[in-house]
């Protein structure tokens, strides 16, 4: 059966039907925590609880870590890109773990960027050491990944389009909310990773629905056996899984973007922000993201986060 | 007066002009080596030297650290790749450190790669934690780069191109030949940065020879106030400043670019690489690829690293 770890500044909880139970250990890393299985259970198991509600959720997943996602890996974003689901290749990039923030914070736009984006992801949390060079198998997917977490792959794109390279654009401070759980999953549990749907809403407004099954292109076994070519993992690294259809931002009609590589860099980059300035769907000061990733049976629940857009 | 720190499985040493000093030091990690700057002085005034050649040289910088790369950072280059050096914006991607190897073993190409390149680069070797949001000034430079050293910013670049992302074509193991040395700078001989010149060449066939002076677009300050914007850094991170013109890749002409980019991304990509497999320039089995960074007047001299190429 799934377990829901919480972090607050007091320490680790895991959260049961009758509420938060304090975990007994001293981890103060995501990656001591989860070495410290024994206290997670025995505080499964225990009967003091205080109210979820009282307390305060940090990320579950604490930095430093490695932060890694896959770009476009679902076909409705792929199309949306202006891509074919066909031929995208299974493509990794990084974000700053310094980009984290809790699941009920601020999402805060930096001032000399225009454009902020969202985009709900699912997080794998690594549960142990894969240097690079290992092979990974189906079955040793419940030991590597330890849980999942909801994330928002919160993108600049004024920054990342011009740029080409990810890194920046999607690594500012709170660029990253993680939460509120990471919720431990079995073997049986994993196995439904294809069950699991993916909704994000911004001022109550749904922009973002959308099912593992029916939309992920490159799943967590396929994914690792290829970043494990060349990335090493340590207990507590995060692998964003890639997001669906329903970003503020979507690709130009064909024609448009064929006439845009026709001009020098600047002036087609110009003509794009001046008409994506006028896209509403861009996050604006005090808007309100909502992010929630579970089983549509509610037997997996990875619960939801919110945020607060704020314009520096 | 420069210091040049040496490292052998056995550890840490100084070139002197009589010999490799042992430094006498617990350190087993590039961070824990820079904290101890007293044991390198002590060994750098000392007598008992070897030879440096009977020494097994690693890289200088261990793994793990953060690695980071400047993108298009040369007016040469940034040309040959068919861009603008008046727009090209300051970009940043990262590398993992599992490529990272020394600087007289072998450059590996994974079998499922075709077209393999060169890049000669100075890497920045990070002195102490800089959390993002820092401020910084030239005069922190010599405080936030503890010293310089010559790295090889290997390419897969028939990985690379598909992906647009540059994190895995350049993360494979023995991506990222570093060394021979770490060499330590006072103030004055980092504000010679602009006087060093790099130089790569193939078989003795000279491929890369630029001076920063002339060709680098965004220097170490302004590449630090950038990424600190966003990225925590702590000591013994590695940050690579960009290549010159000379790689085996270069753009294809405008109109065949705009050709390329109506066709759908297979038949593109599969015309381009077919061409690119006649391009004799890409690092062939048994090339030997020789590295070297410094001052014309050889006050700054970083060395020479000397790799061979192999095709697994």
């Amino acid at each position: 059966m799934s377990t829901s770890v919480l972090r607050t500044s007091e320490g680790w909880w895991v959260q049961t039907p009758a509420g938060a139970a304090r975990i007994a250990t001293s981890a103060t890393t995501t990656a001591e925590l989860l070495a410290d299985r024994a206290a997670i259970d025995a505080a499964a198991a225990g009967a003091d609880t205080v109210p979820v509600d009282d307390l305060e959720l940090l990320s579950p997943v604490t930095a430093p870590c490695r932060v890694i996602a896959q770009m476009t890996n679902f076909e409705s974003h792929v199309r949306d890109s202006g891509m074919d689901p066909k031929t995208v290749p299974l493509t990794f990039f990084r974000k700053s773990s310094a980009s984290i923030t809790g699941p009920f914070g601020e999402i805060v736009r930096p001032a000399h960027v225009g454009l902020l984006d969202y985009e709900v992801e699912i997080g794998l949390v690594i549960g142990r050491d894969v240097p690079a060079g290992s092979t990974v198998t189906e079955n040793d997917l419940p030991g590597i990944i330890a849980g999942l977490t909801i994330t928002n792959d919160v993108s600049a794109r004024d920054i990342q389009l011009p740029q080409t390279q990810f890194y920046e654009a999607k690594s500012y401070p709170t660029f990253t909310p993680v939460g509120p759980a990471l919720v431990l999953l079995d073997a049986a549990e994993l196995a439904r990773f294809g069950d699991l749907r993916l909704r994000l809403s911004v001022g109550g407004e749904e922009r973002q629905n959308s099912l593992v099954e029916e939309d992920m292109l490159y799943r967590p076994l396929q994914a690792l056996q290829s970043l494990t070519r060349f990335q090493d993992l340590s207990a507590g690294d995060l692998v964003l899984t890639g997001t669906p259809a329903g970003t503020a931002l979507t690709a130009p009609p064909k024609p448009i973007e064929m006439i845009g590589n026709l001009l020098p860099p600047a002036v087609k980059w110009k003509a794009f922000f001046s008409r994506q300035a006028k896209n509403p769907k861009y996050l604006q000061h005090g808007d309100v993201v909502v992010a929630s990733v579970g089983t549509d049976d509610g037997k997996i629940d990875l619960g939801a986060q919110r945020l607060t857009v704020r314009h520096a």
